[in-house]
């Protein structure tokens, strides 16, 4: 069953069989990336706008790399600096952006909700790429893709999330998709970082690293934000580091070929040792970035060809009304 | 009689035939940018620059995606921040990106006429994208061309442009404009607001929104800067907007098919309420945002028509020279 | 003898014919980029990415329009501003932006030798755009094609580099390839902005401007970075322009063709005064930023053709293998 939707928003709305023909599609796209000359016209044509109010440079050039290899227009707004938003409404910017007729609209807002909303509003294709503690699809799908290439499957897997599981939409989202699944999910990390209800989700839960990656094939860490530090969350990033950092010691209670995912950027030190990271037998943080062009490349090729489909119809459907 | 000049600097020298002929082109451009494919060749192998000493994110977003689509080669640069002016003088700016060979320069500067000097110094198109408070053409035009798709006309109508007159480059283009096509003119605002000699200007002046309103076809409502509040020129946001923010009761003033402008950003309950801003049977606001990009799209199709025209004359002679 | 490395890292591993192969080739694109079509497929279907640690809107953008009119995907990443960079090390940034496949990496850093480690990390091609003191490759080279074009001729030429020696990879770049195409080169500046050594390096070293000039045929000026004066190098900038400023009173102990250079952005009346920089005649400043842009398109068209040689060479490697 293919994707059909006008927006992708969220993993939440998303069908198994939804989930693997999209990543069926990165994963030719992953060996399109590999070749010099990667250009297709799949976009030709088209606009795509990326609006990023909350800045991130990694995300944002993941998309905008993907558009651009897609053989779109693709034009950047640094939304946090513009004037477009100095009085101005997110309904308003929304309302302004639509009318110069974009195709894609890529957004990311510091608030849960916000690209909803916005999409709400627009004739074209909205892709949430993060949006406050919410959702951020297209990064669980490429953790989805990086897991189905190094581990041959993406069921039946033992997949510990560890850190700041409560603030992080990266989290909530790898929780929607890998339940989906039917992978055995574990939350790994302090009782002031998980979220509340926690245990209803349907996962282990656990404040011992050692305890919660026992067995784990998978083990996946995210980024602490420093300001969680010293702010009663957590006493400070060495002792961070020594309860739930990983390092060789406590991912030996992992299984032996599991494998390490990072989001990205990496506080090395704080929440992952240098060495982990570095290690090629077991880190696959750097397979997550390529992963994440391609995932982008496939969702909006998918969207693409149903805005076209949507609008065609619709064509039709007026023709015959006349 | 099509549009003949290098560059489009301001509106003053435009003769009514060829700002008819510049809107007609922009028509065309209106129906391309609702195709979902919508890229030209009209520019392509063409460069594009656009130099915004003042930054504004919704403008140059517009030339962005007009050239874009036109597939120009397009780069902005951000002078505001740019080490290119450190110890430079403007002609210095100009020279040097005159020597990198680009066709089209799309320029935005605080300081009025500083594009015209600009334009004197470069071999290729210059579009004035607003200088200070003396022209802002392409403004002037989408705001022409969204007039007559929605009164069917740009003569003979009553258009009353209403508040910060006396500092606004949109204000001046655009009383330049519709005073060509023949249209009856108002100004109206606070007479701190209004400029020297407005009486002079061939306009009627209005302090009273509502006598400035009576039996207007057109009613189009200026940003105001909030550095005039509480600066001398108005007393308070509260107090502008009961006396010069367009709201319903005012409204009531002018025609019943009365459209309502403004070239945004808005700010809401300042100088427009928002039920008015929002109502799609009276506000041509995102229309107007439409219409901007087709506009643009016009404005450089026709001067790099002219260049490549200039540029085959000029070596035709120099051949017949030798 | 074409040049045939994987990385433009600097001026030192080049030969003289290396050199001139580059130089020829960044002719034809002078050419090319004076039509008004100028737009080709060397790089169609490659990435570049632009990096600068350091902001330079005039290189960036000069690599920026030779990168897009060889039709490459071209994405800029100001990593001043970057998230990418917290808590990151420069190589982790190096991964991640290798693991999203670009072709072509132009970087700029603050750190001498920072561009060589990220390029010992990548898989593709690199230019270095500028890292700390150490070297400017397509500055030099961009200046070799400026001398050779207006006399005639790279060799046997009497070349004085004037003003900040000590810390400019300009002049450090300039000096290796000059010296390798046997000119003779002066270094001429206060004592306290000459490098330790100066004499050693194969150059003659002058205090007294007009001592300096006599006899040259280039007088390239340096850029006075504003933190040097004052600082104890030198006293200020009225005192720095009458003892080393670049009048036209000292300008007349050169040859009568001299020619001037400088590689911008000019402080005018510190370093050069502003009559000479605009004396067409003499000054070839706008000609160094044209031939700026060709230089670095043919660059990137060598470091292209390279790529697309050593990957097919894998290639074919790895089929005969299996």
């Amino acid at each position: 069953m293919t994707f059909r939707a006008r927006h992708l928003l969220g993993i939440e709305p998303l069908s198994p069989p939804e989930i693997v023909s999209l990543l069926d599609l990165a994963e030719t796209y992953v060996a399109f990336n590999r070749r010099t000359v990667k250009h297709s016209d799949a976009l030709e044509g088209l606009t795509q706008i990326n609006m990023f109010f909350e800045p991130s440079t990694r995300t944002q050039s993941s998309f905008e790399l993907a558009g651009k290899r897609l053989g779109a227009d693709v034009m950047n707004m640094a939304m946090a600096q513009s004037s477009l938003t100095k009085g101005e409404t997110l309904i308003d910017t929304a309302l302004t952006l639509n009318a110069m007729r974009p195709d894609l609209l890529v957004v990311r807002h510091q608030d849960s909700g916000a690209v909803n909303l916005l999409a709400s509003k627009v004739d074209c294709a909205v892709i949430n790429a993060g949006d406050g503690r919410h959702e951020h699809p297209t990064q669980a799908l490429l953790d989805a893709l990086t897991i189905r290439r190094a581990k041959g499957r993406l069921q039946r897997l033992t997949i510990a999330i560890c850190g700041d599981i409560a603030h992080s939409r990266v989290a909530r989202s790898n929780l929607i998709l890998l339940g989906k699944m039917e992978n055995r999910l574990r939350l790994v990390g302090p009782a002031t970082l998980m979220p509340a209800g926690a245990a209803d989700l349907g996962c282990e839960v656990y404040e011992d690293m050692r305890e919660g990656l026992a067995g784990a094939d998978v083990v996946m860490m995210l980024r602490l934000q420093k300001e969680r530090m010293d702010g009663g969350f957590i006493p400070s990033a060495r002792e961070y580091f020594h309860r739930w950092g990983l390092d060789a010691e406590k991912l030996a209670c992992a299984k032996p070929d599991a494998i390490v995912m990072h989001p990205g950027p990496m506080n090395r030190g704080v929440e992952i040792d240098g060495t982990i990271a570095d290690d090629i037998n077991r880190s696959v943080i750097q397979d997550q970035v390529e992963m994440g062009v391609a995932v982008r490349m496939a969702a909006m090729d998918l969207l693409a060809r149903n805005l076209r489909a949507e609008r065609g119809a619709r064509a039709a459907e007026e023709s015959i009304d006349v």
